[in-house]
């Protein structure tokens, strides 16, 4: 019997989602949710029906885990506890500051339908986060690094597009490479910000805007940009269709740690993804982690979970035995 | 109250526990034991007992998890299930087409016991495994790939050093350079043994032995070394003590998978080691394992596990409130 999986948002991430529950034969996609109206929404599947997200209590019974694919601002904080009543739950909440508060309001909703709710999955927090924790807990005496990039940060991109005169950006984040080497090399170097990532600017700017005072807008803004260096190209809107439509992303966990009666031996251990879409690739780890729910709640098991709660094992389509054999 | 390690075995993997030991502060060492005359065992510990391993069945109590620093050929296949009856125990055990056999073992008597026991634990099988377990979870539609080295080949060093004539020798594993960068670009070629990974010989020959036999005796000999492009250089043991003393390690888990309705996107999820000591790096993973069974017993759980059933939150010495804060 296949676990079948429920979809609420469907931008980037649940379309990557939806491609992603193609691939995993063990699983079959059951529904969208939209706010949108459902009869305006083209989805990739064929016979997979969508509905309004106000009719999702009545499919309590034909879902077995549901996928929420909103954004970490204001729709995760209120829909991963309230779904969490009912079925359960994956998101990919990603303000790290405020995930002790979400897990909180997760777990609390989660224990009392007994359901499983799955929070913060992705890359980072997500795969990133375990490559830190297992690292940590192998090597104590040790620095660790995280290098995101080259990749595009939307945030990034979305603060450039609010400055006067801009008509469209897009901004890469990239690991500087000097840094990225040394700590590869075993080096424990303190990195302030700019040490560690560049930012590039590729902005669309409409006719006559002032184009030195956008540059400087940009490469001022607080928190954004003021503590990078930060290059800024302009192009045409043509350019950047062709040359910058793509999402990708990645970036590099690295930790060096001591080892030895006397510290004499350094061990590096370097976690990396180079992905073509960051969206498809963080709807690859919230699918696998559906599986886990899937499992864990049939175990018992409830409340809430991040990625460091999660036995491996849980996330794979073969049994244990299966495993045991091939995979360790 | 600190975690009571007990070792058992007390070779390069011993000591190399007894290191990692010091470095987690919720942890100390309880005692060693040893087939040896423990009056004869001079460790590194000041203050640490060293016992008969004839007597470890007095020191039930005093030891919290005993982790097992034997070989897999004879050692733990006895090992492991008979002291799971005592003790929560880790080991190391690495003959892969055996962990079905040994898994089931261990399960038996750790169940009866109540304990637990964490099998196959160190960085291949290891983490290594746990790399290429959450990869193909992630993309399932993909090709994954394992090189090992730079590094010291214990076995094929000790196969050169029974041929007549070799006094001395050291092995190293080595990827080909032209895989490794295929397959870190994206690819995802067909290797055959040779073309993944080739091996470099130290030897040390007895004065007036036939160099050119020992040469073709290495080159020819099957599963070690035919299926391989090898190099032999003859140096004095001088230069082998000097340059080649270390037991430094290492290796690459690649995965390689499709995404998209048209599998139009490809990501590359990497995990990369480098060991300046394998022992050294093997004991610091069996010791966090320690922590994890110690604490999965506390919990009440029981039998035999591996890397793939423990979740990572129960490595780390930090609570799980601290993991969501500060590691997420």
């Amino acid at each position: 019997m296949s676990i079948r999986i429920g979809i609420l948002g469907y931008g980037n991430l649940g379309r990557g989602v939806e491609c992603a529950v193609k691939q995993n034969d063990d699983m079959e996609l059951a529904a969208v949710f939209t706010r949108r109206n459902p009869a305006s929404l083209k989805i990739l599947s064929e016979n997979v029906p969508v509905y309004s997200i106000n009719d999702i209590l009545n499919y309590k019974d034909a879902i077995d885990v549901l996928i929420l694919c909103g954004g970490s601002a204001t729709d995760l904080p209120k829909q991963t506890p309230e779904y969490a009543k009912y079925f359960h739950v994956i998101d990919s909440f990603d303000t790290h500051a405020k995930i002790p508060a979400h897990f909180a309001n997760v777990d609390q909703a989660a224990k009392a339908s007994g359901k499983i709710g799955i929070i913060s999955v992705g890359w980072d927090p997500g795969m990133f986060s375990l490559s830190r924790v297992y690292a940590d807990a192998i090597l104590p005496d040790g620095s660790d690094y995280t290098f995101w990039g080259r990749g595009v940060s939307q945030g990034h991109s979305d603060a450039i597009r609010r400055i006067e005169g801009v008509l469209d950006a897009r901004q890469y984040t990239i690991p500087v490479p000097s840094s990225l080497e040394a700590v590869r090399n075993g080096e424990t170097p303190e990195l302030s910000t700019r040490e560690k990532h560049t930012r590039e600017c590729f902005v669309v700017a409409a006719e006559g805007a002032d184009l030195p005072k956008i540059e400087t807008e940009i490469k001022e803004m607080p928190n954004y940009f003021a503590d990078y260096d930060t290059t800024v190209h302009f192009i045409s809107q043509e350019e950047l269709d062709k040359n910058h439509s793509g999402i990708p992303h990645g970036g590099f966990v690295i930790r060096n740690g001591k080892t030895g009666w006397e510290k004499e031996h350094t061990h590096t251990i370097e976690y990396s993804l180079r992905l073509d879409s960051n969206p498809e690739f963080t709807a690859c780890v919230l699918t696998a982690y559906a599986r886990a729910a899937y499992r864990m709640g049939r175990e018992g098991m409830c409340g809430c979970k991040t990625v460091l709660d999660v036995a491996p094992a849980y996330l794979c389509r073969q049994s244990n035995d299966q495993l045991r054999q091939h995979m360790l």
